[in-house]
């Protein structure tokens, strides 16, 4: 069985936006990215859920396939943490505190290798190398399964124009940014590699599914 | 956490109906029902797939998920086999061969109880009683997962009558059959108990996703 590459779950506005330029550690995501997630934290499979209940309708299909049949992502930096160039705080281990969602192990991409540590089930691996060679590496620590591409929006497109992702899930949500990190201009740009269905949700967020042609 | 009920991937015409009235062992369905589960079929992650490929748009959500966190499956006899009555023929051991898609113990309702037996990593057992008594059972078999129920009609209409359904996914296909197994003369019969999201797929069918309010 191939070992794809997915994506899954990823945010952006109407306007292909999935994160502001001026990350920090108070704004995970640079701009107000509330209103880009609500879908998914209403759902009964949410994985930071803390009380019961929540809706099990679309929505929840998607946040269910979070992990399923996943053996590691592949994150940028970014995702990591708001950190720049040369490690300063080695004591920053990422925005999930002592139960990070992933249970695998994670590839953070940086030119600034640092060791690999574990927290509860997630263990993460500090990676420098183009787009190939940290799947590659990501697959064979998948144990057979695949592999997810966490983003943000800077590693997804590298994958993109290595040709490297297999599906993607990306969630748009009906709020506009203006400026920030764009994902695209349009979903359509996709469309001479990938089949596309759009899929409205009841909860205002529109679904748009790609595989690979 | 909560051993949901769980109705996957069950499908009727836009008519409700879910199987005709005589089936046979040349009509698992006792009616043509091909139409109604081409959906499936044409997915990557239908489980009788023999070759590579199949779409991975919004109906691979409901294949993908049919075995995701299921430890048991419950089914009616008419699902397991076209015999009625007294057992004739303990050869028979379902419609499914030697690997069955089920890889759970199974438990199979019938007022005529007979030995179990294992196929690959399917087990069935040949259970009498009411359906809350065979939930029990179900459910301890199934290691702390959720328990599927498998249909037919009938089945699940006796679970819903004894209120026991937790989530329930049916696909609506647009084929009408006039006569046959009713599962509702309306999905709008539930919504006293059940919150109803409609999803239409680009297929064409329409993905009616229930859970309990």
């Amino acid at each position: 069985m191939k070992q794809l590459l997915r994506v899954q779950n990823f945010g952006v506005s109407s306007d292909g936006i999935g994160a502001g330029e001026s990350q920090s550690f108070e704004s995970p995501f640079g701009l107000d990215h509330g209103e880009m997630f609500a879908w998914a934290g209403a759902t009964a499979s949410w994985p930071n859920r803390t009380d019961p209940g929540g809706s099990r309708g679309l929505d929840d299909y998607f946040t269910r396939d979070f992990a399923h049949n996943i053996g590691a992502e592949i994150m940028g930096r970014n995702k990591f943490g708001p950190q720049r160039g040369p490690w300063q705080d080695l004591e920053w281990r990422g925005w999930w505190g002592d139960e990070p969602p992933f249970h695998t192990p994670v590839f953070v991409m940086t030119h600034h290798p640092r060791p690999s540590f574990t927290l509860s089930d997630t263990t993460f691996h500090f990676v420098d190398g183009d787009p190939g060679a940290i799947l590659e590496q990501a697959r064979a620590a998948a144990g057979g399964k695949d592999v997810r591409l966490g983003g943000g929006v800077t590693v997804i497109k590298e994958f993109l124009e290595a040709d490297l992702v297999d599906t993607m899930h990306v969630a748009v949500s009906p709020v506009k940014f203006g400026s920030g990190l764009r994902l695209w201009e349009s979903p359509d740009e996709l469309l001479d590699r990938f089949h596309l269905e759009v899929v409205p949700s009841p909860s205002g967020v529109t679904h748009h599914l790609f595989w690979r042609k």
